[in-house]
């Protein structure tokens, strides 16, 4: 059974009556839907709320309802009783905001990430929850609040993200029982999974076309490595964002340890993904080696080169040891 | 709420002794998950079962546990008390051995399809269903049946290939709540949807770079078409199998109403097989045009053609006024 809201962070949300909602940088489904849910959770408690982001929306997420109240300028702090930070367990990723957030008390930091130092005044970790929306989920049960439709389908949406609908080692029963209770109040599955991931423009279809054809293999077939181009991107009018999930078509082949994603994202910037599968090989290590960090089963790193081709041999020098298990 | 399995059906299976367990020709995952788990379940309370199925297990589904106890033959139906059938809405799909499962005495129909004519002497047709699996879930509860960790195995996968990982809109809050059951059984989510969605050979990947080289679009992008040819099965060493799926990717273009994949199956036989989103496009009605069927998002027909062009002409005659909602 996954663990409860503590006394504290229940507490400290009770206790005050106008809040500033963040996320972390670069927000993601399970971000930016938690924190447009919990912004509603607490004006149903009638609290003020605030809602910031350091940028604008992105558009994969321009479906969340309530999307439109975020704000990309900070209000006056001193208006603010309480920070919530939700899904951000580095202080960092706060953003450029970070130090002005951080000087507010009470600061209520909830999320689901491992291994960072925990920051903020009461904190609710666990790592054993697939997404920061659970755990926003039992908040609001927790405070007795109303949970809308627009609530329960960015509540639902966080999860959907977080756990590449359902298929992530990360989904737990917890995870599956409060999708059941979202579903109930009227969440269309098909509908959040269309916004998701039907949502391809034709440009990116042809970005996924002429990314495929780079699709190499090594060691065995073990290891499968495509790359992007910003030929390719101006080709096909798309950006680095359009590349999302694109590293999933290598590592769903079966045979397919380790699989890399080589992206030319700037003139002499290349940035690599990485992901493996299971216990086996541990990315997030030879991420390190270049600089970067992640998990065991994915990670990445940006390094400063001329040409693909020399950072694709680096990279084999690490994977091919990795993942013949030397 | 969902429907509970009828007292008929109930009482035919807790009289009888040796059963048979069916399903429909070219089974998939709910089809053999559902059958499997019914025969582990009918064992558990002591009975004799016998599995059979007209063709060996498909390849992306021998990682089911207890498919190896799948017969090709079927036993002496003098030995069978009851035959019970899952998933198979239409008597026809029973296959060759039809007419004599259907003379075998309680016949029982366990299904969620909707449409056609019910047969069989204790039937459960429950359309409101994502998929049989989970009817077969509620069979064993109502009969105090265990349920071991292979049989929430089946189940789970039953449920996950019908729903495509609860992205259809036939998931339900009751998809959940089974499917979180089964997890706290000990399945793990991650695993079955690798089984199911990581298993592309790289053969397979070489088709899909090819197939996705021939999209087409129409109608200011709401059609969109694709096609394989045999010289592409060749050139990869694949089979028509390997296409499992491939539809989607026409049909997650976020402009596109209707989706077509032209197959040359055969020398002079075309298979057509169409995807629309939503209400506004019935493609069965296109389909049975052609000779063909379905449902109004899912269809697909044969037709008897020297080569794709002619077939794309054709059924863009039928689609272009489809998608423009004329």
């Amino acid at each position: 059974m996954a663990n409860h809201p503590p006394e504290s962070v229940i507490n400290a949300i009770r206790e005050a009556d106008s809040f500033l909602v963040v996320t972390h940088i670069y927000p993601d489904g399970d971000a930016l839907g938690s924190q447009i849910a919990m912004g509603n959770i607490l004006r149903s408690l009638g609290k003020q709320v605030y809602l910031y982001s350091e940028e604008t929306v992105p558009n994969l997420y321009a479906f969340l309802p309530g999307c439109e109240g975020l704000d990309t300028a900070l209000p006056d702090l001193k208006n603010i009783d309480c920070v919530i930070a939700l899904d951000c367990g580095d202080r960092l990723r706060l953003g450029k905001a970070m130090v002005n957030l951080l000087a507010v008390h009470p600061f209520v930091m909830i999320d689901h990430h491992t291994g960072k130092k925990k920051f903020g005044d009461h904190v609710w970790v666990d790592s054993q929850r697939a997404s920061t929306g659970e755990m926003v989920y039992d908040i609001a049960v927790t405070l007795d609040a109303d949970i809308d439709p627009d609530t329960a389908y960015c509540l639902y949406t966080a999860i959907v993200s977080d756990t590449g609908s359902f298929k992530y080692s990360s989904t737990t029963a917890e995870t599956f029982r409060i999708a059941g209770e979202l579903i109930a109040k009227g969440v269309k599955p098909s509908d959040v999974a269309g916004k998701l991931f039907d949502n391809f423009s034709v440009n990116r279809l042809q970005l996924l076309k002429a990314v495929l054809a780079t699709l190499n293999l090594h060691g065995e077939n073990s290891i499968a490595i495509i790359h992007v181009t910003q030929d390719m991107f101006e080709e096909t009018a798309t950006i680095a964002a359009d590349t999302e999930n694109f590293i999933n078509y290598p590592r769903s082949l079966a045979s397919v340890k380790v699989a890399a994603f080589i992206k030319e994202t700037q003139t002499d910037l290349i940035s690599v993904s990485l992901r493996s599968k299971g216990k086996e090989c541990d990315v997030a290590v030879v991420a390190s080696k270049f600089g970067g960090g992640g998990h065991r089963n994915a990670a990445g790193f940006k390094i400063r080169a001329e040409n693909i081709a020399d950072v694709q041999e680096k990279l084999l020098q690490e994977l091919l040891p990795l993942a013949a298990g030397r």
